[in-house]
């Protein structure tokens, strides 16, 4: 249960290579424009709701790119050490340990900070020069500065129906993205994909989509969000198991997505009139 | 009273198998879901009341699955750190200690995030590679990525009616869980746990629950939370004890609910009235 | 005026001992109900205002129960690390130093925490454990986990004329306490006491309950909170010590418990009519 | 520049003794109360406005009494550490270093805690066991319990102008201590002090005096708080250095009192009317 | 994947030199007068909207002078210590590493604060000392104070569209620089930046700058800023990459800027227009 | 580029000795009383707008005094232990390092707080100790009291107009101190400082400081604070340099002092009017 630092330190990059094809169904031509920004050294800002494929294009991506994926989840705490790199003490000396973001550049690796808008300001500023044609990363505690290869990049996401005034991607950080729209996949798209990934047979993944769009036009009567397609494979995955679909249904759809008791009694009606 | 630090980080994982069937009385078929959820790897969110079982419940799956369950107050201060590991100095050298949720997935250990809302969003966040398909959790400090065992499985849990706005799960974290609801067991029910644990005969065990449902009531009337059954058997051990019942009631189920002399009133009626 | 680290945490439980009787008079039976509490095992809340006997009451259980009794004044800045304990560096190597939490369960002591509200949610979730049925507190720092003994046992006070939206204890935690009321003493104990610990005679003791029951009405008319026990006691000793009775008790009764100016003339008034 | 760990901590409590007799005379019977007070062990607090004499007070009954006098003045950032002491790593092993409070009890010396509303919660709370009749202050770090010896005592001041709801001293707090009112000297007294202190002739003290008296007046009309003895003096030391008086008043009067430029005519006003 | 401390301090200013000629052609006489500036010692403030070129500006600057350019993105994070410079336990003893402005100023460097208004308070401050004709940093921790040598130069930037009372420049520190505005370049010379930047045809670049004039006509209409240069280079090199031209005006310019769907589409109703 | 700790901590006072007698003018008596502030040991204040010549005031006084000058640019993040001194590790051993204050009182200098509403309330009250007749420093850390010598003396500035209910002096902290009010320079010593400074001939100057008043004037009117000398001086150095006079006050007087559009014209009129 001890792990010894020197070990640690030296995970190869080797790690962070997709080496299965993931499996990814494309809804429009994003892989032909995240292939053309990445040749062309422009960093990609991918927008879109909870559970809209995001981080599973991502990793088609870098499998189709070869190139290793490095994930960072942002969140509040995040610090622009943590994303560097840091200082440790090591026995008797001190030993410098590459943060994510610098473990990407040295290695030509694509480095993608999944909501990046939960990240601190300091987080955001320190990819500011890597972003712009200097392609450079200033490392102030090591008195370095690295030049990025060709084949690094930086990719970023949000969910444009969080944000608030607080958290918000400033102007002087959004100018240096192509963003990129994600959505939920059409219907016959996702049909497909929640049998594949639930094992149900197409009737059930047919009325299991139908009961997530119905529940993603209450977006507009006080749904914080839709239900993603991943709760659409949770409750697939539970009717195979043998659970009682309309039960399966309401667990894994509507009891996740509200504690509202209203709007969970209208999408239990939904439920129990798809699910007859 | 000096614990050595060589000797506390050998704590084996045995220590946390439960090793006697918990007293746990099943109100719905809450015990097949989450054995379906835990063969489907998807990880389960307890909601409900303050006292309506989820802990206990959360045992007895651990005693059925006969896995370790490692519990995590989750509290304002809690940092992805306290979840994760840390180092510590350890002589002249540094070595690294596993937090409860790494020692959960080396283990193929249940780890229960217990009130998950009350932690930061960096714990939160923390969560999230475990939670979809991947199943991993990235270990920046040691630079390695740790891949969860089948038999690991997470679960949180919170109570629905404390939520703030400051203080919500994520639609991002939800959406990552099925949900099963949890509420006050039914009279009869109720009954056969306060007789089994306070050892309160059966007249007594039903008049205390006639209490409690008569202040639950009050929930709609300006008390913030109903009476938990743990109170009920607090009341009736008291009685057993010897204390007069109806000053047992006041101080173990009208004292502890409000601090509000009109409530407190109100329920001194009721148990005046059950108790005459 | 250096003390050594050694030397320091050798110190002995039985310095917790209260070895001389402490000058307790119940008002009702609270202590038939603690002792009751104390041997089911259940956590026990004191709820009263400042200077109402709750520390002494608790003084006296700990004496009659013969138990270590260890008192953690809690504020904004306690930490749940204050109470569990810490790691310590000592010369070369680094010491586990138990929290007076940590101390109390592994010698079977009473722990008290006193003013509990005051303190960051953290130090409160971590009680948690230990007043349900489990009856553990788990030390992650040290990666054990410790059953209290029988004789272990956790009290809590806190003046609910003071609680705020913001400092109010949680019901989930509210609900693992049995709560006993605490006021000021009825005026012919008050006049006991006073006259006992004041060394003033019958009838000044006398004038001097009466002041302060007059003043506790002025509550509902602007005062924060009445004038304690304890405050009476003060100008008793400055009378016996020779000072002028009246000036003893602007100086003791009334300049200490409000700035208001208003209010300090009303009270001034009332002690020039009692003092004539 | 240097200055030795070792050498530091050596300092004897001597160096808190005052030896010269401090210029103070008093105003009321405070001398005696104070001595009551600390005959029968009872803390002390001092209420009053900026430069009303409290500190010379205490340092005058510090020499009175023959005990040290520890002085801390009170701010935000004083934590309980500060107060209490804290281990300082020295060379290959770390040493204990008392803090005031701590070094104040050992040497039964007088501990005064200057605007203690300034303080954070924790600092108020670690006095409470030191202020109630068990006269003990608990080092954690130590895990030791020390009894303070009955030549301790504790006194604190601070400004009732300056109290807001959120720094104020809790009920918990005030009602430990007896409470003297300050308030500037009368005229007569202080002319006195102005002559003794800034050496200037009884005529030119007795016109300051005034000057300053009336500018007290002004605290009904938006003037923060009054101009202080101390300011009268500096005024007198300027004069007797030979600045004209009348600039000498607007330069350690009106211009240090306030920012506002029509009060700063106003008192110009007042000084030219008496300074003709 | 391990820095040696020691060789990273090592880290030689030429690095911070700029080689090759960067492409910057002037819009008004802002050559002449930051080079009348520099030669006077006056330091500067570049004023403007995102992507209007200062930061390319500072380096043609720094190209023309012959001089190494230093530059800070400034956050809210960056501490005094961070710009000043700090001890690093190195091995045995400790050592002391300089800070990008104090490097600056060692090397008679151009230091250049981007977006300063993000940084922290004494930030700022720690600038002052070196922007009046004292010329001085003072580096407390070192206990030196260091004289900046005349080839040093001191510029900073900011957006004066974002600042709201919170973040914004004191006039202590405002008074110290001479200020230049800086904005999008005309026309004819965007047209001739995005072509050469992006390889696209005079007629693309014509249409590109002028879809990028309209949308910057919106500022006035609820959109917060403009589109920079930097995203009409942008939508050119997704264009010359074979991206169809009204798509990758969508992906480079219309959704980076806003997430607003009624500005989304006025825009790509724009591009629509002019790309027709 | 690595400087010793052991080297740095010997830097001698005579560093901020002021050598060459620094260019001031006085505006009225406030060297005479300054002078007499000095010889009765009194602290003093400088109040006055941003660019009023405190600071060259200081180093006047400094240098007319004979005596080193400390100089602290006070902020937020100021703590009294910046202000009073620290523990440095250095190999294997502590060593204590004077901070500025410690410094300027163990060698009599004269110790200067710039803008002192900028700092912490810790360390405002740290230097109250220094500023009654007891002139000492207790350094806490060292346990030690130091006293200050004759020739120490304290002096701190702010600027009346920024002042804020939050950012103010306690009346507490105020009254330990003389106030000397400081403006802008009289037009004519304005313009003989002006043309000293900038190297402009009398004509110019005398433009420039008419164009300074003007704007002066519009304090009233929107502005927060007017022009100070030094931009004055900035726009007669860009002008000696060749810079079109109209565009150098535009550029060293216009643009630094607001970002208000409407401001910026109208200043602009100003500037064309006197320039014609």
């Amino acid at each position: 249960m001890t792990a010894q630092c020197s070990l640690s330190r030296e995970l190869p990059v080797e790690e962070y290579i997709i080496e299965d094809e993931p499996y990814y169904v494309p809804v429009g031509n994003e892989v032909e424009i995240f292939t053309a920004a990445y040749k062309n050294l422009l960093p990609v800002n991918l927008k879109g709701p909870t559970g809209s494929g995001k981080t599973r294009f991502m990793e088609y991506m870098a499998y189709k790119l070869k190139r290793p994926l490095i994930t960072v989840a942002c969140h509040e705490d995040l610090t622009a050490t943590d994303l560097v790199g840091r200082y440790l003490i090591k026995g008797e000396s001190v030993e410098w340990s590459d943060g994510p973001l610098t473990k990407a550049v040295k290695n030509g690796a694509i480095c993608y900070l999944d909501e990046v808008v939960e990240a601190r300001k300091d987080t955001i500023v320190v990819i500011h020069p890597l972003t712009d044609d200097r392609r450079i990363i200033p490392i102030d505690k090591l008195g370095v500065i690295l030049q990025a290869p060709p084949d690094f990049s930086l990719a970023i996401s949000y969910n444009p129906g969080y944000q608030s005034a607080v958290k918000d991607l400033k102007q002087s950080t959004r100018q240096r993205f192509v963003a990129i729209d994600f959505d939920y996949p059409p219907p016959e798209l996702e049909r497909k994909i929640v049998a594949h990934e639930s094992m149900v047979n197409g009737e059930m993944a047919k009325d299991l989509v139908k009961i997530g769009q119905r529940i993603r036009n209450f977006r507009h009567h006080g749904l914080e969000e839709g239900v993603s397609t991943r709760l659409l494979i949770y409750a697939g995955k539970l009717i195979h198991e043998g659970i009682e679909p309309r039960e399966a249904c309401r667990i894994a759809m509507a009891r996740p997505i509200t504690d509202n008791s209203d709007l969970q009694q209208s999408i239990d009606e939904i439920i129990n009139a798809i699910m007859e």
